[in-house]
């Protein structure tokens, strides 16, 4: 359908971008927040790094299969309301007609009309149900190909997003020194990705970097300040 | 409305329910991946549980604050886009018309109705902003409540989740044992949470615990196998 140029575009772009954006937050900010956190209660960078990797190859696995689920659970979900969905106009097609009629009386059509614009919906079986899932329901068909590639992409964008805070370990031994290298580039790569994430969903970039790198600081501050009081 | 009773119930009954499953299906995976995964590198279940007990707290604020700024985000982008809207139907009104009559058109409306619905729906401005909202853009309006409950359903959640797998790494000083009684429990509770999963969204409980299992397993495995590699 026609729009006016620039308007209703969709909510931060496509799904792939919704997934790279939900497995980058997390994946820069947990291992981020782990890493800190062992480093209040271990001397050793090496342990840092191994609980470092296990965290982000567990994080990657847990947040693409779950992805890959979730997406699997709306498909099966809309199918099985589309049956039955079908099974009600069939069965009883008079309470599905008088739904009809409420939804358009709830927006002010007037008795004559309502008929007219009932009688023409429910016509033809295919259209009336998909008007129910549309309306009524708020359910749109999901796309089949959408769970392998959003569970790729989510496992993907955690494991790179991961490899940011726990470089520092890797490349420097002295703990403290790593942990404050970690700080500063995972501050970094937080304000670019929330003013990036900003930016693609509408919200002031500004402000959207500045709350992305307290959700990662305070995580990470959290984390530090308890595995330090337990070590 | 009326509808045939228990029928068109809404997907995993209420937020709170998705919101609990979101949040400890990835507290019962992560943390008992992670633990797995240091077992692997190091001797001492100390360094597990400082590791295990950083993790919780870093992924329970992340995944509290972030769902609390997901929820943020979708009632502001509600906002703006209803702004949009009312922008739209008092700027563009004859172009909103012709959508409307195009989306009636695609379900099956002949002329002589469409002019009926498209007058009846455009002649007051909150009906037809509302109407759009819901239908154009398939976007209901948001509670604006939600954010807060939202955080922190999730992040309790995810708290609760991971201390299961951590709680043997506590009472058992020996890692192996440790680490067997933690496959143990977390396998049970996987089991459990993902029948529990299953039953609330419909989908056959034993599939679905199954795959939690299947998830929490694969996930917990290769984070084992990289660490005990790095070790």
């Amino acid at each position: 359908m026609p729009t006016v140029p620039h308007i209703e575009k969709h909510f931060l772009g496509t799904q792939t971008v919704r997934d790279v954006v939900i497995g980058m937050a997390d994946g820069l900010t947990v291992p981020f927040a782990l890493a800190a956190g062992i480093s209040a209660a271990v001397a050793s960078t090496h342990i840092v790094v191994a609980a470092g990797l296990a965290e982000i190859v567990a994080g990657s696995i847990a947040m693409g299969l779950g992805g890959y689920l979730a997406a699997r659970t709306d498909q099966e979900h809309f199918v099985s309301e589309e049956k039955r969905e079908y099974f009600e106009v069939e069965r009883v097609p008079e309470q599905e007609r008088s739904e009809l009629r409420d939804i358009f009386a709830s927006y002010g059509l007037q008795s004559s009309e309502l008929d007219a614009v009932v009688v023409a919906l429910s016509a033809d079986k295919k259209r009336w149900v998909d008007f129910m899932m549309r309306f009524e329901l708020g359910l749109e068909r999901p796309d089949p190909k959408r769970a392998p590639l959003s569970a790729m992409t989510i496992a993907a964008s955690y494991f790179i997003g991961g490899l940011i805070p726990l470089a520092p370990y890797v490349i420097e031994t002295d703990i403290h020194r790593a942990l404050l290298f970690s700080v500063a580039f995972t501050g970094v790569a937080l304000l670019v990705f929330g003013a990036v994430k900003g930016t693609l969903t509408g919200v002031n970039w500004f402000k959207s970097g500045l709350q992305t790198l307290l959700v990662g600081g305070l995580a990470a501050g959290a984390a530090y300040y308890l595995a330090g009081l337990f070590a």
